[in-house]
């Protein structure tokens, strides 16, 4: 954790024999804790838990998990091929839904390449990890760039889930607009939606808007449109995975709010950088959705809350239609509207 | 409780000199402990700290609640009067956004008159009492009959905060329109909103489905636009007062779900008795409402969520513009659609 108002979801200490070192966002904001993770089951484990999350954290938490689990490997050609297709199964397995966690994996094992010493080739992965973490936070400086020439002085943003530097390996995608356009010299005021059940807008959204002092507002998820009523200028959200037309994965809860951004006439932007973007998918109707456990909703601090037996729906994400998104902001420019050859525009630069 | 799937929230015990029982509402569904209340204090306080909750329950136990204050008042007429005026104040005072709670006392402080002696003034006020818990009861009952003629066999019904029979004196309202409908033979599946931040729908509305036996599912409040895209066929939410125009103040979120049911296609009614009308106000504009407590929101379970400091934006109620509701169930006929001559022909009759 910096002092500047930003922090460090995800970094790696030293070299090639060094380790991931990861803020357990479960903690947060009362406990911040620091994990250092050595071994790529460690790794996974942390990401299935949201000790890391944020589609951009994850790929980088991965792509360094993956190092973490060839870098003791035999040194034999065959050995390391089937050992990456492994580790990188293991850690794609984690979570379904974030294209970037399997973008990142296949970036990382990919530089591996089919030649050459094994020791070379490890360490090609080992560098693409560092690469990988290095571009997401100029790519966060992109889209922070960009989203913040959209905001005017003054500008009433609402947010959903968290999408700060908690997210990410630089400053974040959504929340990184308004941070930027604050650092610029226009105020801002955030609503932050409290995200249930995990309560990441509450949690770890106000802990950084507080840490950064914008002025920020905590509300419970169904007064956004209560709130959009009493007025706001912008929705900005991030994404987990974006399909080729457009249609964007992204916290449980974004779909409404997409809805009733548009039912107050206020614009509705995504931020993610290209990684986030799946062209494989033809529309949303393609992404799978993760489903998490029961007891994240009946229960809280380990208190059970609903009554015992409590049949529970519990999907991580919904899919937003392209046509309910004003724009996405990339690390490449702005898509909008959004259709699939203006994403293909962007996205295939 | 009673056995057969029903509870009694407010009930009174006795004759003049008996007591009011109320369930506290806070603790369920972990503990079912029963208040006996013998002044109007606690009566108030069991009402602002939503121990007793729902509109029709708080009209029901505020009566009571002026019988009390006023029971073992002076055998003066004119003291009488004076203390009448401050019970009833008092207990108004209570919560500023329910009508049910200002009628009530209204109905019961007035069935004291102006003439006779002090000790039948009095017991007017406590058959008054009687007689409003009882018309509630019918007036549940008239609901659910017309209500529940809206819904066919296998329908799926997504509800909000919690109407059934912890709501009122009788089966409830929305809630209860499920029950009858279950009841006559149509198969009823049930989408119950957690409705933060008190988790009626969670601990109150799941209870009560779960005992009556009826199909439920739990969701968090952000999952209801992917749950109406999945398939839902109706929404039935309660009120806790309605202008004369059809505008409907109720739990906060309700005026998201209005809107998220218009964008699917869905019927959207208000189950409300008249008592929970207030004629004298044109619009939903005029309608006060409550903020909350901060902490209900930064805090779980005496634990806290939220950074230290945290800013929160609390109201505990919204108002869905009448354009927005296909239609009112009330205890005298269906509003539908909502307009003010349609609202003062049913509530005037």
């Amino acid at each position: 954790v910096s002092g500047n108002g930003t922090v460090d979801a995800v970094r790696w200490k030293g070299g090639e024999d060094g380790f991931l070192e990861l803020i357990d966002q479960t903690l947060l904001p009362q406990e911040t804790v620091v994990l250092a993770l050595r071994d790529p089951e460690a790794v996974r484990d942390a990401i299935c838990r949201l000790a890391v999350r944020g589609a951009p954290a994850i790929g980088v938490a991965a792509a360094f998990g993956l190092w973490l689990g060839i870098r003791e490997g035999p040194d034999d050609p065959a050995a390391l091929d089937g050992l990456l297709a492994r580790v990188e199964a293991r850690l794609a397995s984690a979570r379904p839904t974030a294209a970037n966690l399997r973008w990142a994996l296949r970036q990382v094992a990919g530089a591996a390449g089919r030649d050459g010493p094994v020791k070379a080739r490890k360490s090609a992965v080992f560098a693409a990890a560092r690469k990988l973490l290095e571009d997401d936070v100029r790519a966060c400086e992109r889209m922070a760039a960009a989203g913040a020439a959209l905001l005017r002085d003054g500008a009433r943003v609402l947010t959903y889930c968290n999408t700060g530097a908690l997210a990410a390996a630089g400053p974040g995608t959504a929340l990184a607009v308004v941070f930027e356009a604050q650092r610029s010299g226009k105020r801002m005021s955030v609503v932050a939606c409290e995200t249930r059940p995990l309560l990441q807008g509450a949690r770890l959204t106000m802990w950084e808007l507080m840490r950064a002092g914008i002025d920020a507002t905590l509300i419970c998820d169904n007064t956004a449109a209560a709130a959009m009523r009493r007025g706001i200028d912008h929705v900005l959200v991030g994404a987990d995975r974006i399909a080729r037309n457009g249609d964007t994965a992204n916290k449980i809860g974004t779909y409404a709010l997409a809805l009733l951004a548009k039912a107050h006439g206020i614009p509705f932007h995504v931020v993610a950088p290209r990684s986030t973007f799946d062209l494989g998918l033809a529309s949303g109707d393609g992404i799978p959705i993760e489903e998490r456990a029961a007891s994240e909703i009946t229960e809280i601090a380990g208190r059970r809350l609903a009554p015992a037996g409590a049949k529970v729906w519990a999907p991580a994400f919904d899919v937003t239609p392209a046509a309910l998104i004003s724009g996405i902001v990339t690390d490449a420019g702005i898509i909008s509207p959004v259709d699939e050859s203006r994403v293909a525009a962007v996205v295939r630069g």
